[in-house]
């Protein structure tokens, strides 16, 4: 859904002492000097609104592992074209100039993407040498090539257990309450989050389950005589809606009329799903479990295990000759293995990263359309497995805040967004 | 919010001998016979649709500690008084009779006290011995007497923790996208789950939070000027409000129009509100945490730790004398100490329970109006403390699903329900 992009630019370490406290490039001392953080993303590049990572403690640093949300901010701000706001670009090079910073990493979807593409042509076309990476980070896990975004396992987990906790409420009041439940789930496009609702069923904990991917139109009908057929066999029913569930019109069900600043339909809820719910011959009680699921995002209670080193590993922090690193690239995640789950990382061009979705495969998901199959769950299963609670503190989890500390500006000349 | 009640049905022992395997007497073999289950609450009682808990393993019944919902179903069904419906009260006792039940405990809320304490005039008034109890659990805490009722510190923890990280999110992204999230909880009438949202926020976790109690009329303009002065101050505001807000006239901001079987209106959602906070002068963009936290009500994944043994204590199993034991009563949790949490259990009259709805103390609520006091974050604090996290399989918690094994049915006729 939203990117949450935050550039940290390196400034190659020959340039000044790397300080004693400097975290992040402490395994690389001699070839990363600072690491510095764009406040709220390519704005903070923009603004000269750089934040000075060193001045973290290791501890601040470590807890962020189980902290959600992005932890420098984040932003939705597209940048134009290079012929089209030259001067945007311009600017960017007077503050990596300024500060020295010869390499850009710039983590999120296919929107930050976008940007990190754009910047990375400051190298080539405006001559100031530049590597540009971007990281994958998106709850969508729409991302092109790489097996998957760090992000979704969460997120996955979290849609998963939900409505696992969900169907067993509804079962339980289903006799004379509600009999079908039905939780919206994020994907402006792609329906893997939808996909991940359907591992709330397994085969010790069977639930009636009807699941409305957004590359599947909506067919009012058909989801209502599914819906009731469920009721009447199990009495109960649980569905997954993506929150960019579209009809045979290829329309919005969700549809507000608003646009982001990305030129996205702004989506707020299913709600003519929940009116013909109601209305549908199904004669079913709708609970609406919409909403933005909030802390499916951030909710690092339900972390994915990062222990695993996917989520640990980053590139470019390895060699830093910019004359030999890949610029406009993406370390993406390749599987080898389903069982065990192996995997490695290879660099991709963001030409094939940039603006593209990566859908749901139509095999991912039953003949019928309102399921998944063995196949996706062979691919989402080891995204979910192993828990890694965050501290609690008082019955709550413990997240950090960084200080973010700024760093000194350099130029004398402001920059308006 | 529902009643999720479960008469829990024991014949005294003299009448049978105890099977080996019948586990939730197996502490009081020799005062306890068999302890039967209504399927779906009173609808079972009343349909001779009973269930035999000694036909689950203890290894199951173990488990249901950490299992969400109601394991026997529950049931939204109100009796009419005595005069009303006689027969219902007459097949009740032929139902007991034909099992020798003598002892009747009915969990749930304030409609569930009410079903219990209709069920309890059987003895005196209609000459059956039995002695009815009422067991309190419901997430809105809203049953009179009673500290609390089991069911809320579960979800009085899961909504400070969404709010919790739902407020990292939005102060990542609150630069360019959304400033406002607005979480609705649960709560009838009684404002205790929307002060738990408050506990989100503590003094090594500060938070822009602004709360909308159901006690408190909702004034638009104020709530308007709260959250603006908050995302001016903090750049962005968090917003917990109740299913049950009013507006001055005493009318529900999400009146749906339609009631359920105990008359109550159907809510759903503060829509209004949503518009409110767009076309208001805050200018704010709402993400709507709507809907009904769907796995608030069932979420064992944040339990508050079961291993207090308060939640385990169960009333009726010491002493089986029905001459000595008190009917119409429920056993309340008479807190006797904030820090350390101490408490103990006595008995209520459920003439001071049914139909009672206990609200926020206003001096719970600060006097703006908007947020939690210290003396609700003293009452709070030990209900949401300790983690008892269920088991983990492939990634997702393990819940157990009871056999429910019907007990033989020993009248010849039918109840229409």
């Amino acid at each position: 859904m939203r990117s949450t992009p935050s550039p940290a630019a390196s400034p190659p370490s020959s340039t000044r002492a790397p300080p004693a406290s400097s975290r992040p490039r402490a395994a690389h001392k001699d070839k990363i000097g600072k690491v510095y953080a764009g406040r709220n993303g390519i704005i903070g590049a923009l603004t000269e609104d750089l934040i000075d990572t060193s001045r973290e403690s290791a501890r601040t640093i470590a807890a962020l592992k189980h902290t959600p949300a992005g932890a420098f901010g984040s932003c939705r701000y597209k940048l134009k074209g290079l012929e089209e706001n030259r001067a945007q670009y311009e600017r960017l090079i007077d503050v990596f100039r300024a500060h020295d910073i010869g390499y850009f990493f710039y983590n999120g979807g296919n929107d930050s993407a976008d940007t990190c593409l754009k910047v990375s042509q400051i190298s080539e076309r405006l001559g100031y040498p530049l590597i540009a990476v971007h990281v994958p980070k998106t709850v969508d896990n729409d991302l092109a090539v790489t097996d998957n975004c760090p992000g979704f396992g969460s997120v996955a987990k979290y849609v998963a257990t939900s409505m696992r906790e969900a169907a067993f409420d509804v079962a339980s009041m289903a006799k004379t309450s509600t009999k079908v439940f039905v939780l919206e789930v994020m994907g402006r496009h792609a329906g893997w989050i939808t996909a991940a609702v359907g591992m709330a069923e397994d085969a010790a904990t069977p639930i009636p389950l009807v699941l409305l991917f957004p590359e599947i139109a909506f067919d009012e009908a058909r989801f209502l005589a599914a819906v009731d057929a469920k009721v009447k066999r199990f009495g109960y029913c649980c569905v997954g809606v993506s929150e960019g569930l579209k009809n045979a019109a290829g329309a919005l069900m969700a549809e507000a009329g608003t646009k982001d600043a990305f030129g996205h339909a702004q989506l707020g809820g299913v709600g003519p799903l929940d009116r013909d719910a109601r209305e549908g011959e199904a004669r079913v009680q709708v609970s609406l479990g919409r909403g933005r699921l909030p802390a499916a995002r951030g909710a690092p209670h339900r972390l994915e295990d990062r222990s695993r080193p996917q989520l640990r590993r980053r590139p470019g922090g390895r060699r830093c000759s910019r004359s030999r690193d890949k610029n406009a690239v993406m370390p993406a995640i390749v599987r080898t293995s389903d069982k065990p789950y192996r995997w490695k990382i290879a660099p991709v061009p963001l030409t094939r990263i940039a603006n593209v979705e990566k859908m749901l495969p139509r095999d991912y998901i039953t003949s019928d359309g309102y399921g998944i199959t063995a196949k996706a769950r062979a691919y989402l299963a080891p995204l979910i497995r192993g828990e890694d609670f965050p501290p609690f503190r008082d019955g709550l989890p413990q997240y950090v805040r960084l200080a973010n500390v700024a760093v000194p500006k350099k130029l004398g000349t402001e920059f308006k967004i």
